[in-house]
């Protein structure tokens, strides 16, 4: 009697601890989905920042232009990264690491339940993929046409960024077999929007007035000052608050194994070096300007923060506060000489930086990892850290490889748009402005502009 | 000897599993809270989100009076909600279903411990109580008395919304008690601040200058042009923002019972569609009112992104992604015809388009629960999913007595006020403008301004 | 054997139990981590509201160097409070409870695991430097040296900052010692703000302008208006929504032991205050202001919001809602006295009304928990709540003794600087403007601007 009792005892306390067991890892589940969606919706009013920061930098006559575009790449995104998008790059591998193959047009009539993997990781995706398209539009502003613009974004949100990114961020890409590290998306995101933005500016030519060429031969590069000031100081504050959701939500979860203090650290961890990476990019940016140009300058110290925030985005969860320091201090005079660079060397018109900040930089953090990574159990140890040369060529395998990607993929396309559709305003359109001219609409009605250019 | 050692360690294993299990119990209702008040966050920033979308499609000569309506209806809304509302809308219900009655003035001076749902409840609450209220403020813009603003705004956030608020999501409330289905409020939050603002701009009349009876007969219809789209642009994107928190926290909980996949991942479906839908309402705004009016009008998309979260809100957790898409493209077109019919047809002049966006696409979205609902484990099944006409005539049900509710109630009080206060600004202060006749200061000190109208 | 079978599955059992609790333990750990950093994210954006509030509030030929102060003091910040502010602060106590004295400097090359702790808090506890840093800015507007305020913003947030922060949020601070309640700043953060602020005010002398002798011999006070209060509202509200954060996680914890309905609440009970005492701070301000000068007034009932949420900022998780009221309500008449006082009486030239906001109503906030504070059970009982004079006592030598520290170091600085390097730009400069002497650009490239002195 005594011995049934208990075994009855027995198994009453085995399902009771066996239950509490699975209750604290559905919660985990759950703490992780949290912070997941929190991150993404940071990430989302990047979206802002990215509008306000070009908005901000470019002339007053284009300014319903330009929101428009940022307003509408992520609509148009967010529909084909859905339908085709995120099927390419998280669907089941083919090609050998090369492109995912199925899950396009998820759930088009009922709930399908079954994939909840979509359902959890879908949104924390589109919203990245669309600052990939986005960052596309500031090298583009001021000249180009609305309609060729809204064609481009569906191609890089559908095929350009989710393939290249299917490499790196699909377990089963071969890059990601091959040991390549961007934790957050230097290159999978950054750079990509970056070489995209360089083919196009390319392909559009300058703005009316931008390169003169003067009675002496000489061509005189003119600045177009921004409209807004406050504007892009406000989207860059909101690009770095977005970016804790970035950096911060791609360790994935919230809850991390093997106990110890470390257990749900990682999130601190990449939130401290984010925020002094972005801090010394700006600190770097703004002294170098000041010793060079003689002024501290506004666009370029604001370029100099996202830079560092560029910069530590791959690195962040595998580098030191310190290192975490010198990553964004190299970013902020990376960004300023290469901003003139474009500018007044190889003269491509880019109104907001946006080549230097995300293609420049993306590559620059890139490499950081195989220079400072010091996380040896999650097999990241670079060149200061006794891994050597090794990391340092699997990064360098990447960065080549999704720049060659991203550059001949997107010069391809700017071309034949421009072939079918046009891809560029008249010159008379381009002088009057683009919100008259495409939107039919002045940006601040009642204000007296004066037409610089 | 061994057997006392026996129960004693059987005793010590269930306290220690049943101990796992309150602490497991404890962190699921904190992390609850968590995403709760995140939720209310969020919600609360739409309050920026309604003045900078109100202010940047009206005239330079009213943003300081918009900006202060739009603060100050949060602050004097949620005291009186504080004080009334909740007990209208939360209290034990009265009446059978249709009205609370108490937790008035909660806790006024001792911290009651007692009544935890006050607490876990109001902030989420009173953020949802001044969304109602503010949407009525851009019906009304440019031409309404401060004082009387300030006491509409009081009644509607004390009485008007609670009372039917309690309705539904009361759980004793008769069209919850119905089956009537309303995730996140197209019509408990926005119909009703839709029908209220119609009511408000019937009751006040159009603006100077807005419809003007030419020398043939024939009334031509003047558009006011917004004095800063970017604003506007500014103001959707936080709206966007808000409104993870809006609908992704009114899941209420991010835990979820019953294990699988589902588990915390309602959230995960909610931000998915929720996406989806104001993406397609865009898009579909863009193209047909480019279709219509020759160019891609951008107050228009950005209405369109708006009903697409406005038509999403009442089935974001009953619906699947190509529904969402469904649902935000019909938005679309809904309110571009819809805007066009008010102003141009019934001659309501609506400076922001707030009845067409909340009121007629806050039906809409109600309605379409009763069509692509699919949620069969939740009892809510569409036409479109085996339902029948069912799930639709209690939603129609819950649409007409709620939107009877609200027009007459808000048409009774703007009377009221009218005939007491006077509603309206004379002829010679909506001239000046706003700012410099109800608070003597101009909202752009310095900036040379044209008088547009 | 049957017996061996007994020992064996009970041994299973207390394993899986023990599992069961450690599981849940560092779910509990990880939860706080996750609302720890929402919180600290929330935080930062107050940034962006600092900064458009200064910007709004002032003239538009000063714009682009008010959002460069406001970005750079974040960043300069940032990277000194990790060099030695947080190790003052929050290392090792030395010198009985008057300094911290280790951890400057954390982790510069490899990552270091030991430290937990400096991950988890560095990054909360930096946002609150920054504030503290960037409350500053407000009242030296206008004709500061940009050199001389970042020389400035490094000394704040490395020394005078984290030294008397020591004092009260180290556990071994000599007030926290005494038991003195400071919840989550309103003297840590903003009165030692406010008091520096208002040495800056004082060291740098008015505005040009600002106080004109007539022919009579009298002093005639001008006021300048600000350029867009547009951008003030949403600075205003942006911090309302950082403030949930500010407030919220200061809890520190979204998990709390002891279980019942309090159980995760305490988030909630502190941002039910928070709401509360900013609304009738709004309220308060909006009707006195009203009943003083005639209108409803922009500026000060914005100010008289912010007046709320300083006040409330102490005492926000040891009052009831309707102390919370009456706090705000408080707060906001307050203000707006102690705004006229310093305008008109003392002739301080503040132009934002920082010093009013941060540092009287901080150390009114201070005072009212120990007028209101009803929390036994964590040992803070008010004047009305049974605790006699007793913790109002503790409260008095707080804020004594901080703003002796804050006074006395910020004047100092201030002195030293001005004798170094100058305080303040030339008349020549403050009139043409210091975007355009500092940073050679404008902030409005293209508006036609009018200076308004």
């Amino acid at each position: 009697m005594r011995k049934k009792l208990f075994v009855l005892a027995l198994f009453v306390c085995a399902g009771v601890s066996l239950f509490a067991q699975e209750t604290a890892e559905a919660l985990g589940f759950s703490l992780d989905v949290v912070w997941l969606f929190i991150g993404a919706i940071l990430v989302f009013i990047m979206q802002a920042g990215f509008a306000l920061v070009e908005t901000g930098l470019t002339r007053a006559k284009n300014a319903t232009n330009i929101t428009m575009k940022n307003v509408m790449d992520f609509c148009f995104g967010a529909i084909v990264y859905w339908a085709i998008g995120w099927g390419l790059m998280y669907g089941k591998d083919a090609l050998g690491g090369l492109i995912g193959s199925d899950q396009f047009f998820h759930s088009p009539m009922g709930l399908d339940m079954e994939s909840g993997n979509f359902y959890k990781s879908w949104f924390f995706q589109v919203v990245f993929a669309a600052t990939a398209a986005t960052i596309v539009s500031g090298a583009m502003a001021e000249r180009t046409q609305f309609r060729s613009y809204l064609i481009y974004t569906c191609f890089i949100s559908a095929f350009i960024y989710p393939i290249s990114g299917h490499w790196i961020w699909n377990a089963d890409g071969w890059l990601a077999q091959l040991g390549f590290h961007d934790f957050a998306g230097s290159t999978v995101v950054h750079s990509v929007g970056g070489w995209a933005a360089l083919m196009g500016a390319v392909v559009l030519g300058p703005r009316l007035g931008k390169y003169v060429k003067g009675a002496d031969g000489k061509i005189s590069v003119k600045a177009f000052p921004g409209h807004n000031i406050p504007y892009a100081a406000l989207g860059v504050l909101l690009l770095f608050f977005g970016w804790f959701g970035f950096n911060g939500a791609s360790t994935g979860i919230a809850t991390v194994g093997g106990g110890g203090i470390w257990s749900g650290l990682n999130i601190a961890r990449v939130c401290v070096t984010t925020t002094l990476a972005a801090a010394a990019g700006a600190v770097a940016a703004m002294i170098f300007s000041w010793l060079w140009f003689k002024k501290p300058d506004a666009s370029m110290t604001l370029n100099g923060l996202l830079a560092g925030l560029v910069g530590i985005t791959a690195p962040c969860a595998v580098v030191s506060p310190g290192a975490a320091i010198a990553i964004g201090l190299i970013a902020g005079v990376l960004v300023v000489l290469s901003v003139e660079f474009f500018d007044k060397v190889v003269k491509v018109d880019d109104p907001v930086g946006a080549v230097s900040v995300h293609g420049i930089c993306g590559v620059f953090g890139t490499i950081a990892v195989g220079i400072w990574g010091d996380a040896a159990g999650d097999g990241v140890s670079g060149l200061l850290h006794g891994g050597g040369f090794d990391q340092l060529g699997k990064q360098l395998i990447g960065i080549v490889s999704v720049g060659a990607w991203a550059l001949i993929t997107s010069f391809i396309l700017f071309t034949v748009i421009k072939l079918i559709f046009g891809l560029r305003v008249s010159p008379k359109e381009e002088l009057v402005g683009l919100d008259l001219s495409e939107h039919k609409s002045e940006a601040y009605s009642g204000f007296q502009i004066f037409s610089n250019m």
